[in-house]
C-alpha cells in the first residue's frame, strides 16, 4: 500500500493509492493518525471514500506531526569518508522538530542567514506500533513501512558549534513523502537505489542496501533509549555526494529544483525558494 | 502566577496555585492548553474552578507534550570549564523528546544499559507565543515564564558519538515542573540562585543570572531558525558541579533522592529507581 497526506481545498485527509492513479480518502485527518489508529492501516486495504486523481495533488509532510524525528547522521561508508571520519561503532543521532518538514512540491525555504544550503536524500523509515527496548524481531514489525526525505542543511550553522541541531532544523526546509509505502511491498532492509538531483545534475547516487546500520538494527538501537510511537520517523543517513564535500563545493542559492528520489518509495520535486529575496 | 498540570483520578488538569496552598482547575487538560489558547493566562487570572489542596498533588510535567524541547549545552562559565571547552560564541543546541519528560516526584528511571548517570539542574522558559526570527523585544515577550528542569543524562551514552542526543534522550528520565512560575513574577532574566542536591548532599550552586547566553537572547537565537510555538521549552543549562566533572566522578546508582532547586521558581523532588533493579 502507497498512503498520503493530502491538502484538499477545506482540510487534509490521509488517502490511499488506489488503481494507479488514484487516491481514496481514509475518514482520518493525516497517516499519522492512520498509523495511531490500532485498525488503521487494515481500514485502509479496504477504504472505499471520496476519490481524487493523483494527478495534480497537493501532498503534506507523508507524517505532519510526528512526536519524534529521529535522524542518523553517518550511515553510509562513502559519506562518511567524504566528511572526513572513520567508520562508526554505534549510530550517531540528532533531530529534527516538525516545524520544519514540508510535502513533496513545496517550497523549499533558504534562509537569508545561511551561505551554504546543502542537500541529503534519505531513506525513513515510519513507526507503527509503540516499542521499547525491541529485539531484532520486535523492531522488524515495528516499521510500517518507508519514505522519502532530504534533510537539507545549512552547513556553516551545523559546524558552529560540536552540535549539528542548528543546522538541521530550519523551519519548512524538510522534504518528506509523497508516500508511505508498507513494509509487506518493500521488506524491512529494502535495498532500493536512491538518488539527488539538482537541476537536473545527479548529485547523490547510492542503495539503500548500503546502510551501515539498517532499519531494524535503528529501530532496535532507538528504542533502547526511547520509546517510539506511531508516526514516529528514522530518517536513516545520506549517501555521498553532498554539497559542502564535492570540490569546489557546490550549495544551493535558491531557484534550483531539488529532485530526492529512491525506487520504488517515492519521488520528491521541490523547489528552493530564497527567503527575503 | 503559579500554573501546573496535575494528575487526578480519572484525569489530568491544568491549575494555577491560589491562596498559597490550593490548586484551582483551569478546565483545560495541561498547561501547554493554557498556552496555546489565546485567552488562556487571563482566565488562569480568574479561575473560578474545583479546588484541591496543593499537599499532596500528583504533579505530570508542567507541560506533558511540548512540541519542542530545546536544550543548551554550555551556559555557565564553571560548567564550560569543568568539561574542558572554552567560551562559545554561540549557544549550543540539542533537543529532547517529550517522551523523556517526568513530574515532580515520579520516579527517575535509571537505565540498566548505563554506569554514567548523572545530573545536571538547569533554568527552563516556556514559550506563551509563537514567534520566528524574533527581536529582542518579541523575544522577552514570546516567554510566558520559568520552570525547573534537570537535564538527567546518561554520560557514556553522550561520548559514543559526537552527537549528545543519545545521552540525553532516556524515558521517563527528565524531572520538568512543578511550575511555570509566569514572567511578570519573575522578569525575563531571572538572576535566581539554583542548585541540585542528591541525598541531601549540595552537588551544583549557582544563579541563573550567570547564563552566557540569557532566556531573551536564547529565544532571538533558536527563533532565527525554527518557529517557537507556545508550550514549547528552551532548557537554558546546567552549571558546574555535575558528577562526571568531580574528582573522584560520582554517579546516580539507583535509590537516591534528587533535588532541583530554583528560589522563587519551584522545586523537584525525584527518586531515583534502577530499572531491572
Amino acid at each position: 500500500m502507497k498512503l498520503a497526506t493530502i491538502r484538499l481545498a477545506d482540510r487534509r485527509t490521509a488517502a490511499v493509492r488506489a488503481d494507479g492513479d488514484h487516491l481514496v480518502e481514509l475518514g482520518r485527518p493525516d497517516v499519522g493518525a492512520v498509523l495511531a489508529a490500532p485498525d488503521g492501516l487494515a481500514a485502509a486495504a479496504t477504504a472505499d471514500g471520496p476519490r481524487h486523481p493523483l494527478a495534480g495533488a497537493d501532498f503534506a509532510p507523508v507524517v505532519p506531526h510526528p512526536g519524534k524525528v529521529v535522524c542518523v547522521g553517518l550511515n553510509y561508508r562513502n559519506h562518511i569518508q567524504e566528511m572526513g571520519r572513520d567508520l562508526p561503532e554505534h549510530p550517531t543521532l540528532f533531530s529534527k522538530f516538525a516545524d520544519t518538514l514540508i510535502g513533496d512540491g513545496d517550497a523549499i525555504r533558504r534562509p537569508a542567514e545561511t551561505e551554504q544550503f546543502d542537500w541529503e536524500a534519505e531513506l525513513a523509515l515510519v513507526i507503527g506500533r509503540e516499542v521499547r527496548r525491541a529485539d531484532e524481531d520486535t523492531a522488524a514489525a515495528a516499521i510500517a513501512g518507508f519514505t522519502v526525505l532530504n534533510d537539507i542543511t545549512c552547513r556553516d550553522w551545523q559546524f558552529r558549534t560540536r552540535e549539528w541541531l542548528q543546522g538541521k532544523n530550519w523551519d519548512s526546509s524538510t522534504p518528506v513523502g509523497p508516500f508511505l509505502v508498507t513494509a509487506d511491498e518493500t521488506g524491512v532492509r529494502p535495498a532500493l537505489d536512491i538518488r539527488c538531483e539538482v537541476d537536473g545534475r545527479l548529485m547523490q547516487s547510492d542503495n539503500t542496501g548500503d546502510l551501515l546500520f539498517d532499519p531494524v538494527e535503528l529501530v532496535r538501537y532507538v528504542s533502547t533509549m526511547v520509546r517510539l510511537r506511531p508516526g514516529d520517523l528514522i530518517a536513516t543517513g545520506t549517501p555521498g555526494g553532498v554539497g559542502h564535500a564535492r570540490t569546489p563545493a557546490v550549495f544551493l542559492k535558491g531557484g534550483e529544483t531539488v529532485v530526492t528520489e529512491i525506487r520504488g518509495i517515492g519521488r520528491l520535486e521541490n523547489r528552493v525558494v530564497a527567503e527575503g529575496a
